[in-house]
């Protein structure tokens, strides 16, 4: 089963139908695992009282989120079972656009994952993919839970964790790395601690992200900086809360 | 795997854990779908907004639906994989208090799944389950999803649908067939095209529904025709909405 569909991205379910038959394929590859398929369904639920859209707030945190990776010294960006399967070639572009290594990190960690994960992205261009070494630890979380590379999430100063556990988003934060987090819940736990929360499905913001990073990349550190001090996380939550309240109930 | 959990049913996420165990079992059993463990994280979603709770206009429209099936001649309850997964014991009970028949109508249909389901339920004491001869068919779909058995849901004044896919609920609504729709997301298809639509948990709404039958089993027939005259399925829709809009946000 290939990743593309034969439908055009003009059909009005393009994106939902993308989105089904890669989660169905990453099923087939051993990527998504059962937990992964009820998340997407969680998500899918959001995105649909969000109105299948990027905000206006989310789309400004991508841009933030872009600012951040590009100021970082050693930013990751961490990939799970679902990440993996939906968005693998856009997550290898961001890391291209921004300098940032990969690393697979799962909330169910079996060998057999971890490596069909990797070989998945490398598959889509990923040149080398971190978490199979497993030589660090996030503190204050099991073992197994806590499993990272030391030399990629475990000495990164900013890391994007979409789709992230709340247990594990809340010790990353307490780190002391800048947590940039992709999540359709914003009352979630991951959303919440975010340095940066992106309340937008994972396949509209990774490219998205993609975009502000080729679109900022020759701008000076003084530039990221004023668009980073300028975002209140508390506003994107709220705006994003607002957009699943009040949307249009058709 | 056995259906039950040893926790004890005060722990604060006691029906959350004894959900997510049931529907795994029932992935093992071959009874769940990956597109039933998608839904399941969809209905966790709106439950999640709606407060994890029976709202009152819920609690009604179980009592209501409970009348139709009482005064029914001919009540079938339509079970699929995530019914069977999550509520086959209280499948049968419903039944029990109402005299009604059970029949496995399954979106994705297969023999092997049509099967495991089957035997699933005659483990928690059903005695008859229909929807294997499949010798009708609903007008409207393709011929897969349009079986039914000609003396079941074929047959039936008042069909419980719990989980039903939008498609087949209109197209039963069509059959002047009374339906009564168990769904979380008041905005589905489903839920709008229902006689009765229930905006609740099946794990929460089904036992509901039986107490509300054995609350009822004794009343004149004029009483069950009140309670169901009263009911305005679009007033329970909007209170449905508007506990998701409106509910708190922790």
């Amino acid at each position: 089963m290939s990743d593309e569909i034969e439908i055009p991205e003009s059909h009005p379910r393009y994106q939902s139908l993308l989105t089904r038959h890669r989660i169905e394929a990453g099923v087939e590859k051993g990527i998504t695992s059962k937990q992964g398929l009820i998340a997407q369904g969680r998500g899918e639920a959001f995105d649909y009282l969000i109105g299948e859209r990027t905000t206006e707030s989310a789309e400004q945190a991508e841009r933030v989120a872009a600012a951040h990776l590009l100021l970082a010294d050693s930013p990751v960006l961490s990939v799970n079972g679902n990440v993996a399967a939906l968005v693998p070639g856009e997550i290898v572009e961001l890391a291209k656009a921004t300098g940032a290594e990969i690393e697979v990190n799962l909330f169910n960690r079996t060998e057999e994952r971890m490596e069909a994960i990797a070989e998945h992205l490398r598959e889509h261009g990923a040149e080398e993919v971190k978490g199979l070494t497993a030589d660090g630890r996030i503190p204050g979380l099991d073992h197994e839970r806590a499993k990272v590379d030391a030399d990629g999430i475990g000495n990164a100063d900013v890391v994007l964790v979409p789709l992230e556990d709340g247990d594990r988003a809340e010790a990353l934060g307490e780190m002391d790395k800048t947590e940039l987090v992709i999540d359709l819940n914003p009352m979630s736990r991951s959303a919440q601690v975010a340095s940066v929360p992106i309340v937008d499905n994972v396949i509209r913001a990774v490219p998205n992200m993609t975009d502000h990073a080729r679109d900022l990349a020759a701008e000076p550190n003084s530039t990221l900086e004023g668009i980073i001090e300028e975002f209140d996380p508390e506003a994107a939550l709220s705006a994003a809360e607002d957009a699943i309240r009040s949307g249009d109930m058709e």
